[in-house]
């Protein structure tokens, strides 16, 4: 048996208890990990409050980003052995990670930097994917690819909310990986800009203002790229507003109802990310795409070329109060907490 | 002076008539072309209807699909001389080429393809540039990139709408030239599923009955690619059902209050293509990507890869009817007039 902080109904983080559940047996690709520390997202309270579907398996299990040690290999695991540390966001289909121990398929895991600890650690595997994927994806930019200093030159990135955890990563990765020249992220509040500047902003607008005036009172008519961290509904028009013709959006929730006629004599692209897609749908496929990212990111952080976004350390007891603080949208870079129940 | 197809203010075919204009002079990246034969498209209704904005400038002349002789040229223009024979689109937001003559920046222009009339070239331009760039930039596939052929196995599209002129094209550079193992189209009646085979598609389904199950039926469980030709606001669900994750939907339309969220969770992006926004936005910028599509879809057509979509040819001084029969939506390929006055 293990403990876990899971739900049996959908609803508000008061939801959430500490529980007995069975301690999981891998399946042919999963490690069985121990946990040693978790990180807290936007997706936690959306999936507890019900506002995205997901499956409650058992007692429904949540949260899904952590690091820890392989305990237990599955028959036909390949990349992974018993004593490696790993850092993973997993699959919101699966049981989640904020427990004792948690099952994640070896092709979207990968051993954690070396130099972090595992709260260090916690905080990158879901937003690093999110960001990269959007960059790679959502925006078509493949740094290892032929020319691309010359497909790049030129060109800026703007991301929305950038003081947030996908922002954080995201500003690091378009600067130091992406290498994208300009790269500008809106904040409000002084503690949040100085967080964009920290994390290699070169400019930082406010979100509470009109966005293409800034822009323009920068000498920008434009970006060519927006990341979209925040919910892409409140501020569809004015982002867009921002993007130049031929540009490319990258959105990380749903958008409803919304008229994308906007985009269409512009010809900009919308690619709505979500990191848990890939693991959901992968099926039976070799697609190891996750895991060369995180693998990658793990090098580039012992390298020292990206740094982590953790911000705040919580107290693993007090789980339901970092879920609040998540609605709240105020939230800088991560929160991690150490796993102890 | 010269002739000209032109309206003087948005509404009914009947609104087309034949009218004196001003023989234009080139700016200096403009040819000047004495237009041998043009070709009809959605657009042109659409335009002439008011349902698009463009620009009324003077006269309005209508139509923006073609094939003739360049007669002057302008003072910078680089890559033409008086005497070729050229094909082309043009822009929307400048007077089009239903007309004795018409002007054409040289970047959106090619040398037509040598064994073609000008009516089997003007039925071209239009249709190709969506088809291509909607291909290469929305699917984001480069025949000539390394490792492509891996990158495309197993790969299948569906071309919504295969009969018209954009799926009559587009189904040929599918297989052809992007070689994409599967191609599937839709159409409805005897003549259009005939039209398609002929153009390649490898299997063709019915879109007035259930294309999922269709697919299905065939062994597919989705498409990769999804290129919808028609009313993208008419067949939004059905079609998104239709895509795989990690999938690819290019639409040509605008695309208005539709819900993006079914888009999310498998992670499929939208593209619109519009193949007038580079010639719109270009500025002064030396983006001759359309002069490329075209170049190299001249070489095709001359090497016997790619056929003419020519299926009819009108009487120019009918243009009216033609529009008319645009907007019946029956209209198999594409329909193309000698220019007479």
């Amino acid at each position: 048996m293990m403990k876990a902080w899971g739900i049996t109904e959908f609803g508000p983080a008061t939801n959430l208890k500490v529980v007995d559940a069975k301690k999981p047996t891998p399946g042919d690709r999963d490690l069985l990990v121990k946990m040693s520390a978790v990180a807290t997202n936007p997706i936690d309270y959306k999936i507890r409050s019900g506002a995205i579907p997901s499956q409650i398996v058992e007692v429904g299990i949540q949260g899904w980003d952590g690091s820890g040690t392989v305990q237990e290999v599955g028959a036909k695991v390949q990349r992974f052995k018993v004593g490696d540390e790993v850092y993973f966001s997993g699959n919101v289909f699966r049981p989640g990670c904020h427990a004792e121990y948690c099952l994640v398929d070896e092709r979207i895991s990968a051993k954690k930097p070396a130099k972090l600890s595992h709260e260090d650690a916690a905080a990158l595997p879901l937003t690093t994917l999110t960001a990269w994927e959007g960059l790679l994806e959502g925006f078509v930019l493949d740094p290892e690819a032929p020319n691309y200093d010359s497909k790049i030159a030129g060109k800026s990135v703007l991301f929305v909310g950038g003081a947030g955890g996908v922002g954080a990563i995201g500003i690091q990765l378009a600067k130091k990986v992406f290498k994208i020249p300009t790269v500008i992220a809106t904040a409000s509040r002084p503690e949040t800009i100085d967080f964009c500047k920290k994390m290699g902003a070169d400019h930082v607008i406010d979100h509470r203002k009109n966005l293409k005036e800034q822009l323009t009172a920068l000498g920008f008519q434009g970006v060519n790229y927006l990341y979209n961290t925040v919910d892409a509904n409140s501020n569809w028009k004015e982002t867009v507003d921002c993007i130049l013709p031929q540009g490319k959006l990258v959105v990380i929730t749903g958008v409803d109802s919304i008229d994308c006629t906007q985009l269409w004599f512009k010809r900009i692209s919308l690619f709505p990310e979500i990191m848990f897609s890939r693991p959901i749908f992968m099926g039976d496929t070799e697609d190891w795409a996750q895991y060369d990212i995180l693998t990658k990111t793990a090098a580039l952080v012992d390298e020292g070329v990206l740094v982590t976004t953790r911000t705040t350390t919580f107290d693993f007891a007090k789980l339901p109060d970092a879920h609040v603080y998540q609605e709240s949208g105020k939230s800088i870079g991560k929160q991690v907490a150490t796993v102890k129940f």
